[in-house]
């Protein structure tokens, strides 16, 4: 039996039951946090043109934006679900599998009327493809340009919806490999809105895959392993069978789930930065700490930190986002890190600017990359001090539920209101004991307040 | 000036009154070719698939099928245009240009309501950036395991739809990237319905690119050569701007376009085959053959035509698509070599097989891959000789208008009846003279009669 092979009968033969509890309170945690930054990014201008060009029809639910086509949901979904770049991230591989596996998974749910816990169970099980499959082409793969959420999510959303669609091996492999075929997005559209529209393809062309094979359609049997496959023309440098070889234990023993090493981010930029924001939050939580009495925020940092996030000043949102200095100002003026904080006007804030030059990083090679040491001096002569071991949202210190549900809170709640934001946050805890995902998705397809006005 | 960027200025700045009479009349006759195979496909039990997927509600017009969405009628005619492996190639890089370009090029034709010159101008301009795209990665990229239609596909139908979109030369450059980073397709789908789905999906992804462009998205400006771009990693080891760099030529002097080197095929078969086929015709014509008068069928031809294509005795119409025996004993008895000759009755004809038993072929190093020399021998002593020294499609003996209307009726009357053929045929042929593409889309997408009884 080929990898390819292997894959699909994972995805067909796991008993969901025996899929442990903490695997599926982390998936119902990552729908939680993609709802969260789905619905906070809805009302960008962008999704405009997106429905100008796919549409409003139909009854699959879309993040904010009422309803469409499933070929269409999947499309916004995903998009959504990434365009902040606020998703959750596999550590060992730099994936994003959410993104494109959720909107898959909750389009055939709908369809099909699934259960809570069935599409909790067809998320875990795309969620673990998805994952296998990129360990299989790490890091050789990322590293020859690719964007491995557009690339390998599509395996993900294929896994996830075939499993909803009750697909037997032999179609579940066909799928995979129709997504496998159109797998795309390469490194140079970073920075653009094809970035996240790598997603939103790779969610849309996994799902239209089940579903094509589901209805007759025929897909290659080998797209992993074939000659002209997956693996010899996407990662024609090297690719490592083994993680997926490893499949046969994990419906054994329900052992090891990469969900375990995927981490939800505290803070809407870029990962090296974030033991530092951790810091300075704690501090002035803790110190209750006013911005005017701060005379310095002195932190000791692993040497990547001003490579990729030195720009002292900057001058716009996006260049605020590589900047460990606003990073740490934003942090101590706002106690956060979410898409607010680098919108235009806070990168162009006095106050923040001001902090921003009060912020002195030393580097050390003997720190983690998850890891800081932070002191922050006051007018009356203080030296407040701390050390994050692990920053928010590593597997080693993975975000708290009371942490999520305050960076849910704080992205849902303007985008439905109170009391629907903590209904659709209900509804999702509960998942695994709803008859259907039809409650979930009525709120969260909830028209964004902007547009309803628009 | 970067090539993409080129390749846009291209897009834009190309005077459509001075492209050439004969590529203006190219243009029209690979339309008809579309038209013929695309509606001769359209009812494959496989386009019932992309229906219940993409819906049938919409404006834009499906080959054979009524209509649907832009997005869904560019995946299907896409999708139909390329099944049956009978459009044009672009003999240089295999290219087949015109089953993702046409598509998008008339979608967009429909929503602008353009002059059928127009559209014509749009597809050659589509086609031609396909082309030299693909120029530009031959032929690393296709042996690196790339299907270069799904790929480079793209560029041809962004580049068409951005034109008649009224695109800028910068947004052109974005909807090329857009387009480029979501290139897909591996040979490991050739032999399933994936391998169609690649021309779809770069028709479809190519509309949509340059759709979200003039919508306001945003895509990367450097796509072909980025250091993380189409060229670094779908064609890592090797590229040549050359063909791009030339189109600054092009545009001053138009002298020379790729649709000259993009032949149309006269058999539903590999092209190795073509020439024997063209012999066998010839010669059952000439001299009025009755097969049961045959006893031989003596062939001297090149090496590649048993090798790619030597099973003696197929028992479906697929491996008849690989057999040269099959395509002589066809050619002989039915005088064509159309998809009905690939059927799998056909494959399993007494008949047939008992002519393919006394196919002779011997190779001969020193032919063309387009050449070969046939002799049939009669049971009355005969031995009736011919030699094709270029076959009917091939740049060097381009298929008539006649031949072209042979294939065309041959395939069109049983699917639209002779008065909408015949209706059809002649708004295609007059479409530079037609204020819309309106008159030609409304015979195009009559249902198929089997879909109408359906």
């Amino acid at each position: 039996m080929g990898p390819t092979a292997r894959l699909a009968e994972f995805v067909v033969q796991t008993d969901g039951d025996a899929i442990p509890a903490h695997v599926i309170r982390e998936a119902k945690r990552t729908l939680i946090n993609i709802l969260a930054v789905s619905l906070a990014a809805s009302d960008d201008s962008s999704v405009g043109a997106l429905e100008a060009w796919g549409g409003r029809e139909g009854r699959s639910s879309v993040f904010g934006r009422g309803s469409a086509s499933e070929a269409q949901a999947a499309l916004v979904n995903g998009y959504l679900a990434h365009l902040q770049d606020y998703d959750d991230t596999h550590f060992p591989t730099v994936l994003h599998p959410s993104a494109p596996t959720w909107p898959a998974v909750l389009a055939a749910a709908e369809r099909t009327n699934a259960s809570g816990r069935d599409a909790l169970v067809a998320f875990a099980i795309g969620c673990e493809v998805a994952c296998r499959v990129a360990l299989s082409v790490h890091p050789w793969h990322y590293d020859a340009g690719w964007h491995i959420t557009g690339t390998v999510g599509g395996f993900g959303a294929a896994a996830g919806a075939a499993r909803l669609l009750g697909l037997d091996v032999a179609r579940t492999t066909q799928a995979l490999g129709l997504a496998g075929t159109h797998a795309a997005g390469v490194r140079d559209a970073f920075g653009t809105n094809g970035k996240a529209l790598h997603a939103g393809h790779a969610a849309a062309s996994g799902l239209r895959a089940a579903a094509l094979v589901a209805a007759g359609f025929s897909g290659p049997e080998t797209i992993l392993e074939g000659r002209r496959g997956f693996w010899a023309v996407l990662s024609p440098n090297g690719n490592n069978p083994a993680p997926i070889e490893a499949l046969g234990d994990l419906i054994a023993s329900g052992a090891r789930w990469e969900l375990q090493n995927n981490g939800l981010k505290p803070y809407a930029n870029g990962v090296v930065s974030h033991p530092l924001q951790d810091a300075v939050i704690e501090l002035r939580n803790r110190h209750a700490i006013v911005p005017g009495e701060v005379v310095a925020i002195e932190a000791r940092v692993h040497p990547l930190v001003p490579e990729l996030m030195g720009r002292a000043q900057p001058e716009t949102g996006l260049q605020a986002k590589f900047s460990h200095q606003h990073c740490a100002a934003a942090a101590l003026v706002d106690g956060a890190g979410h898409e607010a904080q680098f919108h235009d006007d806070r990168a162009r804030d006095p106050q923040i600017a001001a902090i921003r030059a009060l912020v002195h990083a030393t580097t050390d090679a003997t720190l983690g990359e998850d890891e800081v040491h932070v002191t922050i001096r006051l007018k009356d002569g203080r030296a407040l001090s701390t050390h994050v071991e692990h920053a928010t949202g590593s597997p080693e210190n993975p975000m708290s539920d009371a942490y999520l549900e305050e960076k849910y809170r704080a992205l849902v709640t303007p985008v439905l209101g109170g009391p629907a934001a903590e209904a659709l946050l209900r509804a999702a805890w509960g998942l695994d004991n709803a008859p259907s995902v039809r409650e979930l998705m009525s709120y969260a397809s909830r028209p964004h307040p902007e547009h309803r006005r628009g």
